[in-house]
């Protein structure tokens, strides 16, 4: 069996066995393929497609192309996962909360690409925050404080890597089958029990309905279900930016302010989150969860572990008793209503504008000035009247193309039909349509 | 306009407009796109096709991406090639014939990849054979002698060796429009105004059936008429082996007896291919033609020329007096008649067998042995008794496998249904249903 072999028989549309997917992955990971290869591999899967089964199988496949991370503690560790949207900040509120209630949070997290940062680039804007921990210290940390938050090393998930990068410049990135692999086979590799999905729909997100966005969620599910982990996606709206700061330490300061009760849509998503994983992890019942979690955060003990998981990872925590230790950069542009009416805040110019401004990355490994963000002063929905003031920018510099852009982010209309902030639950009860054969997948 | 975005308006079965072709053809030939952007493109146009249109923009970008190669002398030169196929030796026995008739033929040919060897490979079964020569050698030869025959330089047509070779190990081989500019770009990076394509279909040909070489043939002759060439393509039968030799010095003792008289399907073929270039270099009308052509063999002097060929390129002549000058492998295999009734011969089978015995290349690169080499006793659709020899085979080793492909070649059946040598000639006329814009064309 030949990576030749097997690319023809998917350019033919064919469905491919879990012995020509487990071959292919091998090849890729040991580096018998080439890149070529791989980019044909990927290009026919894209326009050919993949049964969910195969989808599976690949997953279990990269899953295993590496080392498997062993749990740093006993118990049941949880994790989470978000298809990336704009001021989504949700992890770094979830953690703390979790934590605080007892459920372990071992984070393995990303850096962020296009849009603003990703969390390791948050947490980056505490002063002396270690995102590399050796495993020692990652697994101590857990064992001592119940939370640790830090980037995934080289060598787990191997084929995901290469392939990711290859198709990264191939345009076969938006394949629903490829991206729930990729995201997937990381978490398999990883330990957590519990798995919550959050993906993202609509202008800010990848996928850009919720159709897709489903889709993808459920063929996720099958394939964590399949490994024996307890998953379910939430399926959300990613149309308005989440919260009402886009930027690194923009975004940071708002977790605190949520950490301290501050209520928007940021909160209810990340505390609806929250919920769902202390169901999964414990048991909890439905209305017992919501108490526990609006508990802690009333009672200070989330901010309270997000300091402890701050300063164990040796960041600075100034910035918990005064928010201008993460200042904002020093140019400041108001924009404003365009017109009176609703306000409509379309997400994607918002992140854009804001990377092409220096707070997030356009091509990777490029540093983010974390001082840059917007500032959103009225919600997506809001009644506005003309040049009204509906956000702050904050840059060094005043490029007016990316400050034209984060204007044109803001429109005003009639009326604003407001989309639930989460379109739909799917647990493994919701995959029976998802067709693989639980006995072949080990 | 990026690699990627190309890449991706493929992907989704867009159009791409000669900008964007011309664009990543640039980009291939100077090595701004990587193999794995050039595998996802050639994937993309496997699965997603490419209009007429687009096929002949591809041809012209390839051709225009290296050197063009300049014409060796006055005068128009005629070029010819084959997509192919097993005992098929007529460059051999035409370029003489025409070169005899005072038609010029500065003829760049490849080796040979799967089957037997290439027509370089045949010339060097003249000990000493140079094909390695200098442009001063090949210019001067041909005011000379009115012919030489070499293979074609690095820096000629850099787009197409890349993506060959990208195409290779990619399963993206069989795309007609990939093909077709393939062929015909190193046909337009040449100066030849007249070219004979003989594209061959059936079971020792790329193209299985009539359908798909017609297809081949009509755009290869579009892209040839769009640059200003006078093109033509015989589609050819290829179920059974052409002559009655496989094998480089078996092809070669062949084609001396062809240019002696002998009469068969390769020297019927090789001989309408001349009256066709005749027609198409000097305007000779058809009947006119065939008698010139039958004189150039019974007055011995296509035999001359071709001895002079290869005498002006450094090879020994000793086989136009003594075939055993191009000996044959010791070891003797007889292949028999299966049973009786009509003989089936199937080309592939053979020409695999010859190449898996050393006589042709499984890799790139890799030796020939010029001594092996299959004869025919019998031709397809002769009526055999079982147990009639059929074939002999000349090889080093018996390799078992090799044999019995080869003994797999011959089926008896009731009847055969004898094809057309010529299935039909596709001209310009033949081409008012392939779309270009002969205006875009440059």
């Amino acid at each position: 069996m030949t990576a030749y072999d097997i690319i023809e028989a998917k350019k033919h549309g064919k469905t491919l066995s879990k012995a020509q997917i487990d071959a292919f992955v091998r090849m890729v990971a040991d580096e018998t393929a080439s890149d070529a290869q791989i980019a044909a591999f990927c290009m026919a899967v894209c326009i050919r497609g993949m049964t969910d089964e195969e989808a599976v199988f690949l997953t279990q496949a990269m899953a295993d192309s590496g080392e498997r991370l062993s749990p740093p503690a006993d118990g049941i560790f949880a994790d989470k996962h978000s298809t990336g949207g704009v001021s989504d900040s949700t992890t770094l509120v979830l953690v703390p909360v979790l934590a605080s209630l007892g459920v372990k949070c071992a984070k393995y997290s990303g850096r962020g690409l296009g849009h603003t940062g990703g969390t390791l680039d948050k947490l980056e804007s505490f002063a002396g925050f270690n995102v590399n921990l050796t495993a020692q210290q990652f697994s101590s940390q857990v064992e001592r404080i119940g939370a640790a938050i830090a980037g995934q090393t080289k060598t787990t998930v191997p084929a995901d890597k290469r392939m990711y990068a290859v198709r990264d410049v191939t345009a076969t990135v938006d394949s629903i089958p490829l991206i729930a692999s990729s995201v997937m086979s990381k978490k398999l590799a990883s330990f957590a029990q519990v798995i919550l999905l959050d993906v993202k729909y609509g202008d800010g997100a990848f996928m850009k309905t919720a159709r897709a966005a489903e889709q993808l969620a459920r063929l996720m599910v099958a394939a964590g279900t399949a490994a024996g982990r307890q998953v379910e996606a939430a399926v959300t709206d990613m149309s308005a930016p989440l919260g009402d700061a886009i930027g690194c330490n923009a975004e940071v300061r708002e977790v605190i302010e949520v950490l301290r009760g501050k209520r928007n849509n940021l909160s209810r998503l990340s505390l609806l989150h929250c919920e769902r994983i202390l169901r999964m992890a414990q048991g909890t019942e439905e209305k017992r969860a919501k108490t526990l979690v609006q508990e802690a955060i009333d009672s200070g003990a989330a901010l309270e572990k997000f300091r402890q998981i701050v300063s164990a990872q040796g960041g600075d925590t100034a910035a918990f008793d005064d928010a201008e230790a993460l200042p904002l950069a020093p140019e400041r542009v108001i924009l404003r209503a365009p017109g009176a009416g609703k306000l409509h805040i379309h997400a994607q110019a918002l992140g854009k504008a804001c990377a092409q401004l220096g707070g997030g990355r356009q091509r990777e490994g490029e540093d983010i000035d974390h001082t840059v963000g917007i500032l959103l002063k009225r919600r997506a929905g809001d009644s506005v009247a003309q040049g009204e003031e509906v956000a702050e920018v904050f840059c060094r510099e005043r490029r007016q193309e990316a400050l034209d852009l984060a204007q044109s982010a803001f429109e005003v209309r009639h009326s604003y039909r407001a989309r639930p902030l989460v379109h739909c639950i799917i647990s493994k009860e919701d995959i029976s349509d998802v067709r693989y054969q639980k006995k072949d997948n080990g």
